[in-house]
């Protein structure tokens, strides 16, 4: 079933002799396929076939665009227990989470349809003409947002449905008209090309052309450098390392033209947990805690890296508790190779840094299989060492002890950018740490009050960035409806006949969607 | 009056005995005032302020910092012709051209603070919870627009009040929250001391918190680079040369925290002359364009620079017409000697590449006094020598002739980005060449219709930007009230308690702001 070919527009192509397989991350064994990294010749036709399209694409009505979203979510569905048991297999997540983000992933292509559907997310804005304004007239000027162009898309390892061929870069991007070109995960290359083969089937049936999407085979530096740097590529979509991203930050601001490069790269989610919520309910926060450290084996952009506490009675209550439940909570197989041996690697580097103490070794040997690892350092150490700051990737946690409310403010206002942080109050004690509530909301794209970072809501109001090093720009979102702005500019007409406008621009308001007029919003 | 020191927030100060003077770019004498160049310990100094006023101005009320973009206003007003006359002196420019920028400057300010009174650019989103829903309960989710920081603005000589020391730049990333440090223009450092009290004063007077403003004297490389690269800046507006601008651009890049810079570089502003019209029309489209290409002395970010059209009568008799006009209209002096140095240098250059042939001489020998230069070239020419695609910045024009309109829409698709691009034709050409019109949509961020790209309105709806390399990024805009949307980034909050949340997101929308409440856009 799985022909190892690049999916480029309607065509399956993979005429390389250095095939690369897929391996299962649980057992070593290699899993059916054998796969053809893209050539120089099938790249340039991908991006060809791509910029082609996108003269099409980017024209074609709200429903047509999101019937073909739509389609690509029934597609997925229709592949049933294969696509199941490929992305089990690639990537040793077990089958309630694979059925659980097949869902949020066909759900997330029915809101960006439903947004495009509905019309208003173009931001109409229109200025009426006043031709006797003195001392000059003034024109008719109507300004809405429209696609970019081709998006190439580099896919998570931690969300192979999600955040990958048809996740949430790749929806967004299609939404807002653009082609897309998928670098296929190298961990989960079958994967990929069954959701690959599901969005082609889709693009056939709704009448999208050739080319509006393809995904291409290749190790990720090589292939990352030659479509980030191919002048007919106008956006990239990143999820992944901070090193990875920012490789590809730098090579698209040499590019002769810049393009916009939006990189999710990972944050240590810091927990704030104030004394007065630790003492009353540090039983609570700890279970909570072990589930939110180790849920995916730790392998979430939302895992919580850093728990900041006062030293009292409750947080030694609640430390306690949360390595008794992490010792109870079995090991787990990571995604690939790569990250479980840097995962044994980073944990145990932090082992040696001045002032860190063991509070639940994970005993990680074996590899792929990994335990999770609660360490913690004074705040004192931790304000003077940046190397405690970086994320681990996996179930690590550091406890930073700080000796009043003062080293929390420290440790806050030290923090580089992050996607999230969370802050464990009863309410009075919110309001007495305003500075503190503060602080955190400066380094963060969202914060969280009594709950945890996991679980990102796909929705109109989720932010899901943050400030450098979280993202590449903090001005943008990579989850929820608002993620289509990355790929999208606005551009203003002035004076242009009714007749030649786009519709969401027209004077009768045929779309019926939200606009402003003369600066007012509403739908006339 | 002139005491040509850096206004450091509330302070003056000129610590450095390397002064410069201000020059008359009319008759090349020393102008009043003796300036300072920002010596490190005054950089740091303002961008120490900046960094500490943000923490206060960045929660102030929109009514607050209202007041405080209203009262610049009064100031500015308030400095009555001592402002006119250094404006004049400085830049060359006339008198009812200062007075009408500076009501540009001010009405400017207006509208950005009836956009914080008003309240709703904020973009407030709210889900709302779902505490009993399957599998997972919905959190209450409140996302808004937040400023990003001290934000640089590096100001641009040709438009010495409006887009300068209180201009778009600096009254949008005020408007947003930001504190702002200007470097000062080394062609209006008299005009920009003016203007910088003016603001210094509101700001005392709205009690603003000292450092939200500042402005630096010094060299621009030099300068530049210092502002771009400190740790304490967190965004960067330029107006200017391509050269300058890009490289900001790449000063931001490799900072150990990227920041955005938004640089407007620059455009030839590409006019497309359909047979139909110019034929019905030549007459009245040479008067309009030798208006718009002489406005100012050329030196407009939208001066037409291309002229585009297609061998006809019509077309030799707009040429014989425009080359009268031109030669009608009077030599103009240019903002400084570099500008008119590399306007003569530049437009000389031009007339030794292949094809080109001169149709109206400048013959501009003295420096800084200006003729306007037309000429004109075959669309084969244009189309392999990039050189001619270049923008010379003063009265330059150069005439494609095309052989037919096939040509047209090779040029229109073989340009680079621009801020505006203009089509001059009868409806019926218009809809016979859609593929023209789409080509050229997609090169620019405004398409006039029978009108001329001079003249930028301030309204919602305008988008001042365009694709690389017009501006640095293509998703934003330097004119309008979406300007201010370079310097914010959204912030969500999760299950905050309501009393903890924005005013903005509060539970009874005690601001009465335009929202999204789960998808629906309303003021409930």
């Amino acid at each position: 079933m799985i022909e190892g070919k690049n999916v480029i527009g309607f065509e399956k192509l993979g005429d390389s002799d250095d095939a690369v397989v897929a391996v299962s991350p649980a057992d070593g064994s290699t899993l059916a396929g054998s796969f053809s990294p893209a050539t120089s010749i099938e790249i340039d036709l991908a991006l060809r076939k791509a910029s082609q399209a996108y003269l099409n694409y980017k024209f074609l009505s709200g429903s047509k665009r999101a019937a073909f979203l739509e389609a690509i979510g029934e597609e997925i569905m229709s592949l049933g227990d294969e696509l199941v048991h490929r992305a089990m297999a690639e990537s040793a997540l077990p089958e309630g989470r694979i059925v659980g983000e097949r869902g949020r992933t066909v759900n997330q292509l029915k809101l960006f349809a439903s947004l495009i559907r509905e019309g208003s997310w173009v931001e109409a804005s229109i200025d009426q003409a006043i031709p006797d304004r003195e001392p000059l007239p003034k024109s008719d000027i109507r300004k809405m947002l429209v696609p970019i162009g081709p998006v190439v898309v580099f896919t998570a390892s931690n969300f192979p449905l999600a955040f990958s061929t048809a996740g949430g870069d790749t929806a967004s991007a299609l939404a807002a008209g653009n082609p897309v070109i998928v670098k296929a995960h190298e961990s989960h290359l079958g994967t990929n090309e069954l959701v690959a083969g599901a969005i082609a089937r889709a693009a056939e049936k709704t009448g999208m052309p050739d080319g509006v999407f393809s995904t291409l085979i290749g190790s990720g530096y090589e292939l990352g450098q030659k479509l980030v740097t191919h002048p007919g590529v106008k956006a990239v979509a990143f999820t992944g390392s901070l090193r990875g991203g920012k490789a590809l930050y730098d090579l698209a601001a040499k590019r002769e033209e810049p393009i916009p490069v939006f990189a999710e790269m990972g944050s240590i989610n810091p927990v704030f947990l104030f004394p007065e919520k630790t003492a009353r309910d540090a039983e609570n926060m700890a279970a909570t805690y072990a589930g939110s450290i180790t849920l995916g084996v730790g392998q979430f952009c939302t895992n919580p890296g850093l728990l900041v506490g006062i030293k009292s009675e409750g947080l030694t209550q609640f430390e306690g508790s949360l390595i008794e439940k992490l010792r109870a909570t079995p090991a787990g197989c990571m995604l690939n190779k790569g990250i479980a041996d840097t995962f044994l690697k980073s944990s145990t580097d932090m082992l040696s840094e001045a002032g860190v103490s063991v509070l639940k070794e994970g005993n990680n040997t074996t590899a792929n299989s990994i335990n999770s690892v609660l360490v913690k350092v004074s705040a004192e150490e931790f304000l003077k060492n940046p190397k405690l700051h970086q994320e681990v990737f996996g179930p690590y946690c550091l406890i930073v002890e700080c000796d009043h409310r003062d080293d929390m403010l420290a440790v806050a206002n030290k923090l580089e950018g992050q996607l999230t942080a969370t802050i464990l109050a009863v309410e009075g004690e919110l309001s007495d740490n305003r500075e503190c509530l503060d602080a955190i909301t400066e380094k963060v794209g969202r914060v969280i009050y009594n709950g945890a970072p996991t679980g990102v809501e796909v929705c109109h109001s989720m932010h899901h960035g943050g400030p450098f090093p979280a993202t590449t720009d903090g001005r943008f979102t990579s989850v929820g409806t608002a993620a289509i702005k990355r790929f999208v500019r606005p551009v203003a007409f002035q004076d242009l006949p009714d007749s030649l406008l786009p519709e969401a621009l027209k004077r009768g308001n045929p779309l019926g969607i939200w606009r402003t007029v003369d600066g007012e919003q509403g739908k006339a």
